[in-house]
């Protein structure tokens, strides 16, 4: 399959000790600086956060959801209402991921076969079919820049048989989604399979460059295996894919995870966790996650975090987010989303300086030492 | 009492036909243009809008609650974080309530006498005592800049006596509360009660002017009494007071309310209403309210109000709003609520504008006959 004008992959530098690079991802609606974090809104936005705060903040691309969009409002309305970047009022670069894990995991009443998988909606009990055709169909119509193949997400813990068929039945898949895929300014992505196996994740690999993509994801990873399970997943998945296009390492956020994936070779990421644990009065800092609904800040005039230059740290002292925590208002919601994000974009703009820097092992070391101390010892955040 | 320098009244125009007026308020937070509308920010925030969306739309003066900030998280730890415009991160004219209205209404196992009233916190449980002095002590730790009296807020119905009676009461509270009033930065307001009693309103105007304030309040209106009942009851009370001062009226805010009252001398208005609705889908417009939940609205490509330029209008549409409200995407109430402000932040300079022009009445008139023409008939906001 030819590259297609919807998404051109320049690697702009390499980690000399590390498999890190720091490139430009450019889409029909902006370029990304990668190593990117895509802030996920799954339904058409991230929680609490308006599109306008997101550019705000410099993110640069969104990860929604072709499964939870498909349910509702339905991809046909989604496409008479302008498609999705109107539907979600962004118009920088935006992911779809095809809905193979929600599949999986969410849907009821699932069943899979060679061609593809029934499942009730969540949302009204009404009967879909998602066939790895119809999942192209579904993201052309919702528009989205880079789009997902549809795949079988192995679960975990896993026997190596079922993940070896699951890792088989997603490249027969991504082979047919490949040969559906027909929209110039989308780009599709393949993805990698094959659990906590190396060998499998490595044939896996194989078998989806073999199809030939714009780009490729890494899927399956971050469901109950240790990291350094993880780390290998992603090792022998990276060692077989194309140097020239972005790989993604799907569902995938802890700060942690990104700084080691990425010096594994990861491109891009999306994950809810920054969101997620915001809404929980969770917050990100450099010396780890703090929770800001612990009473030890209910006096505390300092800034979520005091190295932090967002709108929220500029404006508003932690016991005040307390409070509004506690309160019940949507403005801490908000708050609280708007630092996390803004912490990770400025973590993937340091990540890509220490790269072109070629210092990307010593940043690796430090920021695991820094962070992980303060995660696994939450009151050094307080006073 | 002196004139302090918290606040200073010009009125730069009358309407001839009206008791209508345009001003400016200057507080030592900025300076607000009147007639205008007081988003009401009840626990230091205006639900689901961060302090920068209230600027950006140019909202100029937030109503918060003394009584909800003095429950959770207490005026002394507001102080120590910084005061409420630290805590709110709202740098603008800030005005709190007494929470006369709030005791009178949500506090249970509330006992009153001549000297104060006691009552439990809805929010833990513990026992409070506000006095008329303890209330202009709380609103002085909070730091707003026009402040309340405490008075006694009559329900409805009310008989005549006990109407009579919890005025004079209002009254004696007024008193001390001007005699404990210390805070050169802020301009204390007194506050008219008697119901729905023309006479008593009169007789209620006349005894706070006597004691002078440098603002004035109506209360107890919008209650449950008629449209007529709450016209003439605000009759009453503005022909008794002084001309160089500002009229607030608490607790008003229906587009039609406002318009009405604003013929009657009104200069500021507060009301949870554009955002209560707001985070229910409701949405106004100059033909009236709709409501965005409403099916009519799935396919509609249109913005909320074709009229209106607000973030939320020029990048959204009925669709997407409707989307984001059944999904229960925080999002929706964002947008419905911006819009809402925005949407009456426009309408006050419209009346502004109208009685600068000195056609007032003409204004009234045909905003009634169009907002009340689509509010009657709310399917006209659909196709």
């Amino acid at each position: 399959m030819p590259r297609m004008p919807g998404l051109r992959f320049t690697v702009l530098g390499r980690d000399p000790s590390t498999m890190a690079r720091v490139g430009r991802i450019r889409t029909p609606h902006g370029t990304i600086a990668s190593p990117a974090f895509a802030p996920v809104g799954t339904q058409g936005t991230v929680k609490a956060l308006t599109p306008r705060d997101l550019a705000g903040i410099g993110v640069e691309l969104v990860m929604a959801n072709a499964y939870h969009l498909a349910m509702r409002p339905g991809a046909d309305r989604v496409a008479r209402l302008g498609g999705l970047h109107a539907l979600a009022g962004w118009d920088g670069p935006l992911m779809t991921d095809s809905g193979g894990f929600q599949v999986f995991s969410l849907a009821t009443s699932r069943t899979v076969d060679d061609d593809g998988v029934t499942f009730r909606s969540p949302v009204d009990g009404s009967v879909h079919r998602f066939t790895p055709e119809e999942v192209v169909a579904v993201q052309g119509r919702l528009g989205a820049d880079l789009v997902m193949v549809l795949d079988v997400c192995s679960g975990f813990p896993i026997a190596r048989e079922r993940a070896a068929a699951d890792a088989e039945r997603t490249h027969a898949w991504a082979r047919r989604a490949a040969d559906a895929h027909d929209a110039p300014d989308q780009a599709l992505y393949g993805i990698v399979q094959g659990s906590v196996y190396p060998d499998l994740r490595a044939e896996s690999a194989r078998a989806v460059a073999a199809i030939g993509f714009e780009g490729y994801a890494v899927g399956g990873v971050s469901v109950g295996e240790s990291k350094d399970e993880m780390c290998l997943a992603i090792d022998a998945a990276v060692s077989h894919l194309p140097a020239d296009a972005p790989r993604h390492l799907l569902g995938v956020g802890h700060p942690e995870d990104i700084v080691e994936a990425v010096a594994r070779g990861i491109d891009t990421f999306d994950c809810v966790m920054p969101t997620r644990v915001a809404r929980n009065g969770g917050a990100l800092t450099m010396a780890g996650r703090i929770n800001l609904r612990n009473a030890a800040y209910a006096d505390d005039p300092r800034p979520i975090d005091e190295t932090c230059a967002c709108y929220a740290c500029t404006r508003f002292s932690r016991g005040a987010v307390r409070h509004f925590l506690l309160a019940g208002e949507i403005l801490a919601l908000t708050l609280v989303t708007l630092h996390n994000l803004a912490w990770t974009v400025g973590l993937m703009a340091r990540i890509r300086e220490a790269i072109a820097a070629g210092r990307y092992a010593a940043f690796r070391d430090i920021f695991l030492a820094t962070y992980a101390a303060g995660a696994f010892a939450p009151a050094a955040g307080a006073r």
